[in-house]
């Protein structure tokens, strides 16, 4: 029985961390490990609550990390689900940085968390809900959010590259 | 020098928590004071950004715990600034639990906390930018500040019954 | 089956803890929600010592933080009951600092925990056994706890202020 | 005044790491966030051995989580840096697990994590020492390397799809 | 500059630590390393009391561990100071477990550990305090420290068997 | 039913660990206890693997702590079995310590731990497999293995002096 679709802001979530000495390299920068720790987490409470049920992470996409964050910094994470595809559900999450102080606020970096959903019984994967996207930069990453599943499906081996239709037209749309 | 009054939702600071084994009893509830460091930690972020300082938590006002929070659970804290007296800054803090699957979704507790901001050179007390409120829960607690403030004085032992005038008016007007 | 009351020296509960780099905060000193963190466990382990089950904290008093604590530092927690009210009972804390050195010893703070002892079966609160305090500050804050009990109940709107009798009598003897 | 080039098996790292309660949700799995803070971990011990210098992760390529890791399992991760690139090199990191007593052990995943080199006193990027490349497997990976880089750098806005000869000529070969 | 002698109750340190699910294996025990642990902060804490200064571990002796400890048991460590050698200090741990609610209380195990006393300046093993022993026990832990000792500098290599006068004495004795 | 013996390579053990801010004490240099952590875990996962099963840490021979290890240093322990004994088997741990760029590689220290192993149903201790020595230094410690363990059984009161027979012979050979 699939569940009735869901808008980008109902799962919204908001994760606010305090970078402690034991989250540091001996330079006193965060070690990029555990900021992705954290994005796996907000990812996962997010993509729980938008599918109503356990999931598993199954995937994260290329992520850079840009800009050092120190000892003492507050970081926000926003994550968010972009589209819903079968059993899983793409999260897009946002990191920012700033002093304890407020100071320096900057973008960090972003990724895409892909999770599974699990049948409180069985454990195996169900259905998701679909994701309804409302305003443009929702429904931007909504649009594209199959192009990102062909890459991930072509790097796991389960895709060949010349079916990747969505990608194919996104090139020759490019050209 | 003083700096500018802020607004309340400038500083405002919303942190996600899961619960995890290592921060339940052996019943598997999240034990009081692991609650308790999370809302110290919102709360010191919350104050340090309405100050641009660095804050020390001077004091918690009665803290209730009424339902049991479960492991799994994902716990929301919402903390803002209420008031700004001279060095000090009161901090209001909300707390709600869920259910991973956002099924169960209750307020948990709240909790006043006070801070005093520190200069940067000196690591002395220094003056606090005043709150503007603005919502009208936000200007109910504005005006009760000073109650609670009181009462904290006078649980300290800093200020005799007889002077504490905000109480007693409040007292007064009851009857 | 009621259990017969115990002395306050029977469930008398010390801990020792140094302060270790994630305890602090970016200036070095030890963060609040830490102390109340190890404050709520010292205070557990002495109810369930007391009541010989498993308890769960349902409150804390006002608790003051006069005296920076620093990394390093070793704190001696000192937990003991005081009153026991049907379902409940009252655990009072004395927090102690010294360097690791045994230099600079001072008395840090204290406050009080409620907690309700649970039945092994069922999980709903039980009767807690009588406290015999026997010391003269045992007995001090044996006849104190009514009215911190009444104070907790006004907070938290299960008691009006007209009907805390204990409080009435002690204001009226104050004057 | 560059280092001398250095074998892959000159700074391969190998660490074991055993499931505990806290690395697990509630469904009794491994979170993947934890997974890749261990990975982050082997792989910048490995990029320091061979850069004989304090490194900093500056990206992770897309990672998989095929198969479920159990509390109580044990996690082997080795690491291996593949390519120098300038100031950055890049390291791959396959993850095994088992039970504690050695049953059912399997790939879990792989990696390739890209770490900068920084100068002790300057802390900015350091000319990185040369790879050299001795086993069947260690070759193929230090020639695909520039491919991977190349979609880092696209990916990263860095450089355009046009410009990217090494996927050019690798996907036309493959045709 | 010799410090004057002390008595043994001056440094005797009493920690307590609550067995948390990420102490314990798959079988849901206590680790032994992470009592190991608790044992070298209690005596640590112990050492540098007696001092007055910071101390290092440099040894400890053969540690038995007998009884399960189980998740969710309340632990009691004892450190006592037995006896000064030059810059060294023998301290002596008993480890007492039982079950939250006070239950099943025994002695888990016991061991020794020897510090070495570092000058706050230059870091360098300076004097320690003597130890006044006063009761039996304090009295028998203090003649026998020097046996122990011997098998210390005979199992480090330090010392030859034939020059184990202490230990020589004894076995005569015994015979 | 006897398990098959089993050579020493089958269950060698390699742990890599990176020494953080909470690891350290006051003075930046590893905690005595913190290792002894982390050597516990590498010999059970190795003893665990050797017997197929569960085990429990029942002894730890002498440790010396030789050289301070320092915050950012990196430790490799290296965990074997050396001979197994009805139901135990003994471990040897070696660790080595340096910094993060590979500096001042030297060995720290080494130990012996015992473990039982225990039936998966009973929890009772069952049979270990045997164990292969190969090389020369395998070999060595497979023949010297008895001596210990009458050193264990004679400190934990379980074996008289005079019936060392391992060691007896031992000292009589080495005059």
């Amino acid at each position: 029985m699939p569940q009735k679709p869901k808008r980008v802001v109902e799962s919204k979530t908001m994760m606010t961390e305090l970078v402690m000495p034991n989250d540091t390299n001996p330079l006193g920068n965060l070690m990029g490990g555990y900021l992705m720790k954290w994005m796996d987490i907000a990812c996962s409470i997010c993509a729980a609550k938008h599918c109503e049920a356990h999931v598993v992470t199954v995937s994260v996409d290329h992520v850079a990390f840009d800009h050092p964050i120190h000892l003492g910094d507050v970081i926000t994470l926003e994550a968010q689900v972009t589209r819903a595809f079968n059993t899983s559900v793409e999260v897009y999450v946002e990191v920012f940085a700033a002093t304890m102080t407020g100071e320096n606020h900057r973008k960090s970096n972003h990724a895409y968390f892909t999770f599974v959903s699990l049948d409180s019984q069985s454990q195996k994967p169900q259905q998701t809900p679909e994701v309804i996207p409302l305003t443009a930069e929702e429904k931007k990453r909504y649009e594209s959010a199959p192009r990102r599943r062909e890459i991930r499906l072509i790097l796991s081996g389960r895709m060949k590259v010349e079916n990747a239709t969505n990608l194919k037209t996104y090139f020759t749309d490019i050209k």
